[in-house]
């Protein structure tokens, strides 16, 4: 457009390492992610080829070469990888990896039980290689972690060769970070955030009033993952004001007084 | 289809001005829109391009070319309006427009404040080049609006130039005319009609049961709005009575009384 | 892919009569239906034409052609059958589907009170020209049905000549085997099972929390129907074990012991 309008924030662009998107591909066809491209492609930064779809998909190096060639990087989802670690698999993932020509990789736990130290050992094994994101919180809705445990797991990843950590919230935004009901559980995100450098978490926010939520507390620049293919536009409308629920979020004060609906009509 | 089924209603034929369909595209590819039109586009009266995803869609002139030779009138949501009168900026709007060789102008104050007087100027101000259809009701959950100033707000709009009024109900439907769960305010709604020409009303309804609603409460060619792209299709069949909600809908008495099911199995 | 996974299962290969999948076809495009056969056309073995949409998709013909010439078996939703008959043209049905040649056809009451003896008689008639499967279970979501009259509809309604009887629980999950909130009635699930064969059943199970349930009471060869198009390949990653909520699903007990997370942390 060739319009700009004031007051409507500056976002990076790509390549980025903040304010990136990442998207959940569950299995589209070729013809439905050229069309995820073709409208939203300089939006996307990565796409997470979700849980163990890349099993069965059929136009699988195909398409992973079409992310690519459109600057959005494919990676395969932590399920997958945890598949391939809960049957002492490990050395075949990595090789799977470098045969579809995959150069970025999840370490996460959301299914298996790991020991930290065997998770960041996967970590630092696989980041000689590969960019790795190492995902905290589990996907069972009854799993409770303390906000502490959710810190050191997300340092000691970090240190161990995790480029960002990710924040579970599984594809229906109702575990990990949030309730069953999906609101955020803002205590736990506050301590995290007290600790962690908010530009190495990327959070998981499928929900629209998930993805409001960090864009107030974090700026439009917050990481944000699992977005649906058809979300992508309307997240950034949200992240640059352009929508209802983030309207008055970068607007000066005299115009947000003037602007502002109040419950006096 | 060469069988023609007996009380199934006759609809209104595009160009129309009852039994409207208006969708809602959030940042459709000119491919998706090819095969929404090739599906349903002699259903499909209206385009909105909702909220601000004209200002970041890379596709947005040939879009609109696309829509309007395919006889379905484009044109911006009101959030987008909204964002160039809170900057002070209706003139550039308008230039906008007419840039983009959009015909129609939706005027609205769901997220900003507009006193009626100010609103009606836009009205009456884009009505000498556009046609205008203006949107009642806010985006805030919590503001409430008494049934006689919603009757006072359509009837001064429509005084002042806009073609049609749309009663607000967001994307998600659980604001203005409906409650936080979606269902329908039926008095506020009987209250509207009782002064206001339904043929003058278009009802956002994104949800099923919504759509249910007003096709039960004013017939197959009710004005309806803010419908997904998928929709479209199912929403015809509700029209129609191909649907289970709306099955009995227009048939004769002797066949409901011989066919309708009761709990007595 | 190239890797085989152990502890995956394996899956009957179409043409199949157990582990069939079902898609729900709301009214897709010609584009659509190919990218859907393109990306998991080897897993879909049935598309029924949801309700009365039919009546309306200007594509019908090609589409039947397209489905079948992949080994998809296209049918007439069931409430359209309804439609024919409460209209008293069952004739003109049987014609429709020959004209379209459609082979296979859907007798269902959940919307009409059909006595069994005369469903019974449009099986029986149909069944000599149709693969015919039969729907039990009401669309109102207030109308109760025992679970004996479960069991006699389904065993009477195999008899009278229907390949399969479908489970009915609509669009949206929410009636017939199901509770208005989606969750699967047991009890009732359990009476059933213990007299019909499972393999004559088809579960409508539109909901990931439905397709997980039944995969986990029958294995990965259950028949499950009324999928979203793009629920396709993630229905089938629950089915192999490779996405969380069926993760431990097929793996040895001594793996389970090892890596199965514990409130412990």
């Amino acid at each position: 457009m060739k319009i700009k309008l004031p007051y409507v924030p500056e976002r990076t662009e790509k390549p980025r390492s903040t304010g990136v998107t990442m998207v959940m591909d569950k299995g589209l066809s070729l013809g439905q992610a050229k069309d995820m491209i073709e409208a939203s492609g300089h939006l996307i930064d990565y796409v997470k080829l979700g849980f163990g779809t890349s099993y069965i998909t059929p136009n699988l190096r195909e398409k992973i070469e079409l992310y690519r060639n459109n600057n959005i990087t494919p990676y395969l989802g932590g399920t997958f990888f945890e598949a391939f670690v809960v049957r002492g698999m490990f050395e075949e993932y990595k090789s799977l990896l470098k045969d579809l020509d995959i150069r970025m990789a999840e370490v996460s736990d959301g299914s298996i039980k790991l020991q930290t130290t065997q998770k960041c050992k996967y970590i630092s094994n696989l980041a000689k290689d590969f960019e790795v994101w190492s995902e905290v919180g589990s996907k069972e809705a009854g799993i409770l972690i303390s906000p502490n445990k959710w810190v050191n797991m997300m340092t000691t990843e970090l240190e161990a060769g995790a480029g960002k950590v990710i924040a579970e919230a599984r594809e229906s935004g109702t575990v990990g970070i949030y309730r069953p009901n999906g609101t955020a559980h803002s205590v736990l995100i506050n301590k995290i955030i007290a600790k962690v450098n908010k530009d190495s978490i990327l959070w998981e926010a499928p929900i629209k009033s998930q993805q409001v939520y960090f864009i107030k507390l974090f700026g439009c620049d917050v990481n944000l993952g699992n977005i649906a293919p058809e979300e992508v536009i309307p997240l950034e409308t949200l992240r640059l004001g352009l929508r209802g629920d983030t309207f008055f979020e970068y607007l000066p004060k005299d115009l947000k007084e003037k602007f502002v609906q109040q419950n006096d009509v």
